[in-house]
């Protein structure tokens, strides 16, 4: 059984033992990520990156990974093949000969 | 080779390609998660659940995925780890008898 | 006439021109708070803080007031009311004598 | 004393007396304003609209108002000038002829 297969199943045995897809459209679950990723970031606020609590940063990013499963299964998503795909969707948009050693974003290249 | 380490290493190798991993501390890491995650929330701005594109969901998905598995990758966490370890810590904050059928968070049931 | 008024009518006469108050419901209104900060937040993205693009920063910001006005406006809220009261409760929770000078939350302090 | 004056002033105040103008660089202001939003945004997850708490909206709101004013000061922008100036740039972007009654973006009308 595949990484994700396994960790997906738990997640929706967990969702499914409460009751709970009822709540679980892709808007709300959209929100959650969204506020889980806000969390995390919290655990960087007025600080340097390696001040963070690592404990913390493991139970927020468990959150931003668990809904973000939660999501791509409610679209039947492929994650190895949408992260794959987006990776060569990137590549056309950040050439390495213009992209090498700058942050700038594909617009102001 | 598991799913998540072949997905880790195609990310990774399209970052070193671009000398990008000087800009990718985990403070940055956790903004990127978190703006990705927007861009993903903006797909639902206005609008019911069932009418947000799914094609652009799959890029913006694609993305908080990429930067959650740098971020983990950057702390050597293992993904399925975090995920059930915090799914047993949810399992005692949220009993299956009080919390079947509500969305009251742990603190108010 | 205050300056929130003034803004605030600006705002609702742009709004209602378009006929977009059908769409301007709380939880939307908060969702479009949320991805505005996240644009200003993505100027500031792989960089130090000086290096951010301050025209850029001021339509971001300027989108984040433009919302979080509509939302004040909805419920009718008074903004200084709601900010004056938020630092009286801040102050209890942060007593000078134990916050002062670090940038831990109330409840590690 | 225009409202917006008096309650940058109570902010800065606060803030002063806690010695915290250290912490207030603007990327970290962006990521309290951000952070902020998403606790509002909070209030309304897994709800309809008109479920969420309103006492709580307003404190979170008063959170991301105060962190948006204090961030304005940073730069010593005035409100009023770029959120009016954003209005007349969003109205090259969205004609009325255009825009009227649909939730578009500007790139898709």
């Amino acid at each position: 059984m595949s990484d994700f297969k396994e960790i997906i199943d738990s997640l929706k045995k967990f969702r499914d033992e409460r009751d709970w897809e009822q709540f679980h459209n892709p808007k709300d679950l959209s929100l959650a990520i969204s506020i889980e990723a806000s969390e995390l970031l919290e655990l960087f606020l007025w600080k340097k990156a390696e001040d963070a609590n690592i404990e913390k940063i493991k139970d927020e990013l468990a959150d931003v990974f668990s809904f973000a499963f939660l999501l791509a299964d409610k679209y039947n998503l492929d994650i190895k093949d949408i992260v794959l795909n987006k990776i060569n969707q990137n590549a056309l948009k950040y050439p390495v000969a213009k992209s090498k050693g700058t942050a700038k974003k594909y617009n102001e290249l």
